[in-house]
């Protein structure tokens, strides 16, 4: 025991407990179960922190991506070998501890941690152009969760959307958790942040973007429409889905057609679902 | 400062960090992260914990459901008003800093949390006679992540699946996270918990049910596939797929369609573009 600093040597409480207090809270919370006790630490505006295998290592594979810090175990400097002997990056040797404490307790980082700058963002134009010939735009209106922002990224890459439209603010962060749901597709599906949603619709419909919101009490259904031209796709939050306004500016409102039981879909399988479609009605329409 | 007790007063100290080991961990440790104070309390085994307002408005709506205890904030409690008069519940009144000791500490409760039995378990004939005039089996080969099998649940009740299959080991617990992913659906999709899938899958096939396995090596597509007869689809826990021996036992393998980009979806948007697809081709069918 003489490794205990002196403040908390209690040789008379043998219970094991933290002493009263000891998590610096008030005593009426001492009941209270506290936040892991290092939260992650802060970076810089111009840099982005990403962990986990898939992300991490589709980052390093994209020379758009300024390599600030790689910090890596054992274990992860092993498995992007190749991809750091190709890039020719000087690797910080950490063990899963450091990663744990400066990405706070509970994120899984795979041993794995990059420090990298943003990627460039694309004008609304290069995407409009881009969706011409490839699978539709998708336009977040006030999605911010990382974990659904992250699948819907995945399942663009998959389905070959041409890019996503997002605004500055009410969006959620293109870092760590976003990074790690995207599963690498961060890196392949460009984005766009836009100030203000309405004005990017109107300036995209400007550029013959047909923009086709997904509305849960709408009368038409995504099965019966027609996808011809260039498709803009509109999402909503989960839960309270398109604002008025949005929905207002959108050329048609669809909703996917579902049983009756239960007819709310998670905003990531929804998007999903319409990606899918479209690049299946596509397909069969060439 | 004299409501702090004495062990923690350290007035020569103005840096307001935790005094050194503070958070009874091993001063060798002493960068790590401690997990939350409070561990979420032990339950018998015969009780299931749900929380969050969908997952508990659904369970109280469910006959199936025995009540054993029903613990609200205020803000729940005027939220679930009716459904209380009307099954007739006593209600205990908690603060929500007990529901966060209960429930462990970034829990999203809501002010909601019930103590529950089981669902009556289908047996698998009853499940495969569902689906001879529903929709589709899903079936799960070691799919463990409560989100994604929460995410499915949803989609199943949303595309009217006739149940679900998994093992009784090797699948998410029925509880709470899985059951607040599924927001509701846990109430509606019946499931069968067998002891061994490719028995099971055996035993399906002999009722008739036409197993289909999503598999991303598949040489055919689920796009060229068709649905008539009874149908079981499995699934693959994310990243290692389908098991050699599930795969074997299916009667046909199918990959959804993508672009070249990046092939992989996540398993609940697998599931929910599968189950949207089946759904769709059966009903343009009739």
């Amino acid at each position: 025991m003489t490794d205990k600093p002196p403040e908390t040597r209690r040789p008379w409480d043998k219970s094991g407990r933290k002493p009263y207090g000891a998590h610096g809270g008030k005593p009426w919370t001492k009941h209270r179960p506290q936040r892991p006790a290092a939260p992650p630490e802060p970076i810089d505006d111009d840099t982005v922190r990403l962990f986990g295998a898939h992300a991490v290592e589709a980052a390093l594979a994209n020379d758009a991506r300024v390599i600030k810090k790689l910090a890596l175990t054992e274990n992860g400097e092993r498995r992007l070998a190749e991809l750091i002997a190709k890039r020719g990056i000087t690797v910080e040797r950490v063990l899963p501890k450091e990663l744990d404490r400066i990405l706070g307790a509970d994120t899984v980082h795979q041993g794995m941690m990059l420090e990298t700058g943003h990627l460039p963002e694309p004008e609304l134009a290069e995407l409009a152009e881009r969706a011409v010939t490839g699978g539709p735009l998708i336009l977040f209106d006030q999605i911010t969760d990382p974990h659904n922002g992250g699948a819907i990224l995945r399942s663009a890459a998959a389905f070959g959307a041409a890019g996503i439209v997002m605004t500055r603010r009410h969006s959620p962060p293109l870092n760590g958790t976003l990074a790690k749901s995207a599963s690498g597709a961060l890196e392949l599906v460009p984005i766009a942040l836009v100030q203000n949603l309405a004005r990017a619709m109107d300036e995209l419909k400007g550029m013959g973007v047909k923009l086709i919101g997904l509305d849960g009490s709408a009368a038409d259904t995504l099965e019966d429409e027609v996808f011809t031209g260039t498709i803009g796709l509109v999402l909503g939050a989960e839960g309270k889905g398109l604002r008025q306004l949005t929905a207002e500016n959108c050329d048609r409102l669809v909703r996917i057609a579902t049983s009756d039981t239960l007819a709310s879909l998670n905003v990531s399988n929804a998007a999903a679902i319409s990606l899918h479609w479209i690049a299946t009605a596509r397909a069969r329409a060439r």
